[in-house]
């Protein structure tokens, strides 16, 4: 089968999202939030089945696991509390979409994050969402600031109780951002990748999976600008008198495939061992359109990967078994479906 | 010839740097800065004769263009008087050196940045280089806060006065980040490659070119994630209604070949027209180590561009002629040198 590791839930209601600027607007008003919408489950249905079933369909994945729509979690906006229910909202709604469609998606959280809170105030969600609603994973935000990067590096303290819960779930992360205020930077464009090569390096300064062996984080967008570094990251692990990155990171660090256009999956595939490599498309997502040199689009990136003509075994692995690997969880969903 | 785009003076005297802490310590003791320091001629000969030049002749580089050191800028340090006088001596010093070795350096000034200073301040400065020491070009910092993103983007009016400097001049800038303070970021393993990406997202949304057409930015370290994810950043200037990169961009900026291994230096040519690539090293720079795997050293970015087997043409604009026109004022020093 065909997993795809990082899909978000893009297509939301309107009702879902028109709540959210009601929320925000409430909270500025200092006034109550308006009650959550209903919304009904041919809503939902119809919210995916053009969208993301149909383009799995198209493209042959099987399953997405799935998300909230990381731009809109916006933990930078108002304030915990207000995180917090809007966090809710989204993993309830995402919870919805997996019932409907379990075959399909499976559910991975956003957190309530909020700028200078502390990340252990995220463990409740977590086990709220693993233990209630059979979620496999999270996405952490190393920068709920939205562009200013006021928090301290993932390898900080700071992060350990949630470190901890994860292990004890057995629930890897995504690291991944939301959206920007900072004018500086575009959300998709320069802020996603900067946090992937930034969260690396931070990865590459310290001694996080010392202290945390079975820990895993995923990097999104094909690891940011690291694989087209790689030899400046290995030779700056050498200069800072780090270990090998191979050694010191690779055993529990892994890169999705959302890269859009071949020659960027060649290098993925070249520098990095397939059992790093999980596939996935962030579709739909980052870049809708239709690439003209190709007539397909750009983040249909099964077509990259199958032209890597990869060996039957390691073409399984970024297929399936890394990411089954990688989310256990999901890996008992699949067996518990009976596949 | 084999000119090298991107040299930083990392070996200036000690007395230099030592000077640059007093400096710095004298201001935030509300004391008059002490007297800059005799360096004697022997002295700088000697901090390049073993490094740069030595390195140069290893691997038959001709000539460096080059600059400050960049992670010594500190345009977030102190005030704008400070940075102004550190300015001036960093750049008087690089000045020396191409006087005593004017064919193997061409020098590229830093500017007298400063949080929340308006650009138009560095435009003395700039002239000052050009005019008075035969500089052919300048580093501009787009993050003169050191890693907070606190100045507008490089597409805002803010900048213009700066620009229409360069135009006037005929120099072109490398953007080049300086050293951070937030603690998220790395500088040469983050940060640095974050704002190379950054500036090409921010010269992807709006229309620079268009106000000047005849504006020239060198964009170092590879382009950072750019080349990587160039279908991505094809795909987003189409999502956002904007012209393909190739035409709105690519007849003004200019990548350099800072990629420290073979596969990332095979995908900069892979995706990026060999017009818009300017050879370059940074070195002596971010990484100084030897690669175990190859048992050369990993900025020796020549081996690896030496390997791409180019056609005699494309190579030699690479080498040499893309830089000479990117910086014209070179091409005129070299006339004059009659090589």
């Amino acid at each position: 089968m065909i997993i795809d590791c990082h899909g978000h839930y893009t297509t939301a209601p309107a009702a879902h999202t028109s709540w959210r600027e009601a929320q925000v607007a409430a909270h500025d008003a200092g006034a109550a939030a308006p009650l959550y919408p209903g919304i009904g489950d041919d809503e939902i249905r119809e919210s995916v089945e053009g969208s993301q079933l149909r383009l799995m369909a198209d493209r042959g994945i099987d399953l997405t696991i799935f998300s909230p729509r990381a731009s809109a979690m916006g933990h930078h906006r108002g304030d915990e509390t207000l995180s917090t229910a809007w966090t809710r909202a989204c993993n309830d709604l995402v919870a919805r979409v997996v019932g409907l469609f379990p075959r399909h998606f499976a559910g991975v959280c956003q957190l309530p994050q909020s700028p200078a809170v502390p990340i252990e105030n995220s463990v409740d969600e977590l086990r709220r969402c693993v233990a209630e609603l059979g979620f496999v994973g999270c996405n952490l935000n190393p920068d709920p600031s939205g562009g200013y990067w006021t928090a301290p590096p993932l390898t900080d303290k700071h992060w350990y109780p949630f470190y901890e819960a994860m292990v004890e779930l057995d629930v890897p992360a995504m690291v991944h951002v939301s959206a920007v205020t900072n004018p500086a930077f575009h959300a998709t464009g320069s802020h996603y990748l900067n946090a992937d090569t930034t969260a690396f390096m931070q990865l590459l300064e310290a001694d996080l999976f010392h202290d945390f062996p079975d820990l895993r984080l995923v990097i999104p967008h094909g690891g940011g600008a690291v694989p087209y570094h790689w030899g400046r990251f290995r030779g700056l692990a050498d200069m800072l008198g780090r270990p090998p990155v191979e050694d010191a990171l690779m055993g529990n660090v892994f890169f999705d495939t959302c890269v859009y256009h071949q020659p960027g999956i060649d290098l993925l595939f070249e520098v990095i061992e397939p059992a790093n490599i999980l596939f996935g498309s962030e579709m739909v997502g980052a870049v809708r359109g239709i690439d003209p040199r190709t007539g397909h689009h750009f983040d249909d990136t099964r077509r990259y990967v199958d032209a890597l003509a990869l060996a039957p075994d390691v073409r399984d692995g970024v297929y399936e078994r890394n990411a089954r690997r990688v989310y256990p969880r999901l890996d008992t969903l699949l067996r518990g479906q009976d596949r």
